[in-house]
C-alpha cells in the first residue's frame, strides 16, 4: 500500500539512510510512563514499516536510551527549574548523538521522551546544517503549547515548557552544568521558527511571541484559513532554501487522536490535519530530521494503542508515505 | 493563561462592566433540567474566570431568577402555544432587567434557561441600544434550528421555537398578557438577523427564510466555505457599524461536544467552530450583549459537566479570551 | 422539515420516479452481514421517507433480491478471483435489472450490498444512458478503497475490491460466464471517472491512478482545500453535459459515523462531508443513480443503527433534502 517517497531531498546528502535515536527519557516533567514510548512506537512496528514500505536504510543502535550514568544523585531546583542537570545532561549527549547522524546526511528521527529532549535534537541538528551546508535551518513546532517558557516565567518548573526559550536564547544560563554547554552554533533564529496547533499558551509566553513576532498559528488560524492554507502560509514564512526540523508533539492532535499524553489539551488537531502537516513538509524536499514526543503509554489503558498509532502515521506520513 | 481583551469596544461606554441575569426559565419547552444551568455554569467558575482572567467587573445580584411570582396558576394553550402566559411575563421582566443593565453601557450576559428566553433579552438590548445610540442592533443567532416559527406553523407549541417569529414581527400577538408588551423599539429588523449552524428547520420556517431573504449559514455553508469564511460573510451582511447581540443556544454545537441539551442534532459545529464564531465576533468591537441558552446539565449524567464547560468556552470567547 | 427538491432534473425524463433495487448480495468479499443492509435500510423507514418527505413515487418490487438461483454450486477461483461465477451471474442479472428502470427514465437508486455490484448497477444505467441520450455517463466513486485492482493486483482475491477495474476495462476477461457479457457499452470512461475520500488504495491502483491520469480526491486533498472546492472541483472535472452515477460506499465515511462496514479506515469523510457531496450532485441536476454499499448491520452491535441512519441521510441528501 505504502511505497518509497519520490520527492528529492535538498538538504540530505544520504536520503533514504535514517538516523534514529530512541531516548527514554521523562526529566523534563513530572509523570512516569514517557520513557516507554520509543519502545512502544518500535514494537507496533514503526521502523520495520520504515524499512519495508518506505524502503529506508535504518542506522540504529538497537537500544532505548535511558542515560542512567548521565543522571544526578542530586539535582536540586536552579531558577525555578526541576531536575536541571540531569535535563542539561541528558540533551547534551542527545545533542552530540543527533549531530552525529546529521552531519553525514543521513535524516535524523527522535523518538522521544518529553520535549525538553528537542534541546538536544534541534541543537544536534541546527549544528550540523551550519557546518555541512553553511545555513540557519527552520524548526516547525508542532505542539498544543508553545513549550517557550523562560524559567522565571514558567508556572511548573518542567523544563519540557522551555526547550524553545533555551534553543533561541531567550533564556540563557551560563552554568556548564545547566545547559552552558549550549553554543551559538546549537541555536534557532526566533525567524526560522514556525509553531502549528497552539491553543494553550502561557501568557508569558504570549508575550514573547507577540514581541518577537514569532510566527504562530493557534487553533484559530487553523479554523479560519483551513489546514492546507495554514501550511501553505507556514512554508512560505520558511522559504523553499531553508533545512527544516519538525519537533512534533503528540499532544497537538486532539486527545480524540491522542488521549495518552501528560497534558492533553482539547480543540486540537485531528489525526488526517497532523498527518498532512508531516505530508507536506515532506513534499518541500527540505525535511532533515522529525522528533515525536509526549507519547505517554501508561496513561491510559484503551487510548495508547490508538495514541502509538497516531504517532506511527506522523513519523510514516513526515517520511514519505502517500495515501495516492 | 487568559488576560483581557485589547480590542476596543465600539458601542460599549463602560466595556469592562459586565450585566449578568442569570435566568432559571425552562417554560418554553417540556423538558426539566433547562432551569439548572445557569447556577451550574457560575458553579463551573464561568464569573470567577470573567472576573480574575478577563478583568471584568460583574454586575450580578447573585440570584438566579426562576421568576416563580409571575407564573400564573392557569396558562391555557393559545394560537397553540403552550405556557404562552408565562413566557410572556417572565421574557418581558426579563427584558426590563436586560435593559437596565444596557441603558448603561454595560455589556450584558444573559445564561439560560431554554432559548424562548431571548425574547426578553434581545428586546431588552434592542431598545437600549435604540435609546442610547439612535442604531438597530443586529442579532447573530446560532443554533441548529431557526427558533422563527409563527404559533401557527410551529409543530410542538413550545415558544422556544418562536422566540424570532415574535422579535421581528413575523409573529405578533395583541393580547397584552401574551407578549403585546412587544413594541417597536424592541424588535429586530429581518435584515439585521443571520443565523449560523442551522441543520433542522421546519419546513414553514425554510419558507420564511426564503421569502424575506434572511441571512442564514447552514451546516451546509459551513461544510462549503469552512467556518473562517462563514463567519467573514456573516460580519460583511450585518456591516461594521452595527452592534451585534450573540444569542448562543447551545444545541448549534454538535452534540459530540454539548450532549446535554433538550433537542440535539447531529452534523452541528465544533466546539472550536463555536469558539471561532465568540472570538470573532468579540474582535468586532461591536458585540454588546450575548446570550448563553438551553445547555440541561440534568438530560445526561457523563455530558452534563462536557456541555457546561463548552459553554463556559463559548461565553469567555466572545468576552476576549483568545488561544494567543 | 424535508420537501421535494426544485432543482430541475436534466437527464431524467421521469425525475420524480425513483426505481429501487435492493441487493442482498456479499459475494464480492468474505464477511457475512452485508445482505442484510437493504433490510435495514428499509425497515429505518428510507423509501417511506423518499416518498412521503421527497414526493417520489417508488417502483420497488417489494423484494430484496438474494439471487439464489444464480449461485453455482461450484465456483472454483479464477485468476485469483473469488467466487468469480457468483458475482458474474449476480451484477449480470442485476445490470439488466437497473437498465430496465434506466432507459424509462427514472431514477435507480440500489441498496447493496457489497461493491462488487456496482459491475452490474453501472454497467446497467451506462447502457440506458448511451442508448436513451447518446452519451457517455460519469462515475463519482466515493470510497476509501479505489476498488480498482484488475484480479491479478488484488491482494486478496475478494471482488468488491476490482467492480472499477472491470468497468473500465483495465480488466478484462472473455469467458461468458465471468464477466464475458460486459460489453462496450457497459463500459466507463477513464476520464468520466472521479474519485473522493481515498485514503486506503493498494500500490499497483496506485499506479494504475497515476498512468492513466484518474481524477482522484484522496483525504489529503479534502484536508487542503476543504470538501466545498473538492467537490467543485470533481463536478468541474466532468463538466455540466454528463449524467452523473453516485456509487457511494459507506466506509467512504470516518468509522466515527459508519463503523459497521467490512473495511473500515480511519481518516475519512464526516456524515456531513458525505451527506454535503451527495447534496451538491443532486444540485446539479446531473444525477441519474446512485448506489448506497457495504452497510454491513451485523459488524457492530451499536454501530449498525448508526450506520444505517448514516446510509439513509446520504440517500435522501442525494435525492434532493436540504438543511434549509
Ligand atoms: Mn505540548
Ligand atoms: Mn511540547
Ligand atoms: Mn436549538
Ligand atoms: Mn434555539
Ligand atoms: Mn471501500
Ligand atoms: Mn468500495
Amino acid at each position: 500500500m505504502t511505497q518509497p517517497s519520490t520527492i528529492t531531498q535538498r538538504f540530505l546528502s544520504k536520503p533514504n539512510q535514517l538516523g534514529v535515536v530512541a531516548v527514554g527519557f521523562n526529566g523534563g516533567q513530572c509523570k512516569l510512563g514517557v520513557e516507554a514510548a520509543p519502545m512502544a512506537l518500535i514494537e507496533a512496528g514503526l521502523l520495520t514499516q520504515l524499512k519495508d514500505d518506505l524502503d529506508y536504510e535504518i542506522h540504529h543502535d538497537d537500544t532505548v536510551h535511558f542515560y542512567e550514568n548521565l543522571i544526578p544523585a542530586e539535582d536540586p531546583d536552579h531558577r525555578g527549574m526541576k531536575k536541571p542537570r540531569a535535563v542539561s545532561a541528558v540533551t547534551e549527549r542527545l545533542s552530540q548523538q543527533v549531530y552525529e547522524h546529521a552531519r553525514e546526511g543521513k535524516f535524523v528521527l527522535t523518538l522521544g521522551g518529553d520535549h525538553s529532549i528537542a534541546i538536544g535534537t534541534v541543537s544536534g541538528t541546527a549544528k550540523a546544517i551550519r557546518e555541512r551546508l553553511g545555513r540557519e535551518m527552520a524548526v516547525i513546532w508542532v505542539d498544543a503549547h508553545a513549550d517557550l517558557n523562560t524559567p522565571e516565567m514558567s508556572p511548573s518548573g518542567n523544563i519540557h515548557g522551555m526547550p524553545m526559550a533555551f534553543l533561541t536564547r531567550l533564556a540563557r544560563e551560563d552554568r556548564r552544568d545547566i545547559f552552558g554547554w549550549l553554543q551559538d552554533e546549537h541555536t534557532i533564529n526566533l525567524r526560522k521558527l514556525v509553531y502549528i496547533g497552539l491553543r494553550d499558551v502561557d501568557r508569558g509566553e504570549k508575550q514573547l511571541l507577540r514581541e518577537h513576532g514569532i510566527k504562530a498559528f493557534s487553533m484559530h488560524d487553523v479554523d479560519r484559513y483551513g489546514i492546507g492554507k495554514v501550511v501553505e502560509m507556514a512554508l512560505a514564512h520558511i522559504g523553499n532554501d531553508t533545512p527544516i526540523h519538525l519537533s512534533f508533539d503528540v499532544d497537538g492532535l486532539d486527545p480524540q487522536w491522542a488521549p495518552s499524553t501528560g497534558t492533553p489539551v482539547r480543540g486540537g488537531l485531528t489525526l488526517r490535519e497532523g498527518d498532512f502537516i508531516c505530508e507536506c513538509v515532506h513534499e518541500t524536499g527540505n525535511l532533515i530530521a522529525m522528533d515525536l514526543v509526549e507519547v505517554n503509554p501508561s496513561l491510559e489503558s484503551l487510548g495508547a494503542s490508538e495514541t502509538i498509532r497516531a504517532g506511527c502515521s506522523l513519523v510514516r506520513s513526515a517520511l514519505g508515505d502517500t495515501l495516492l
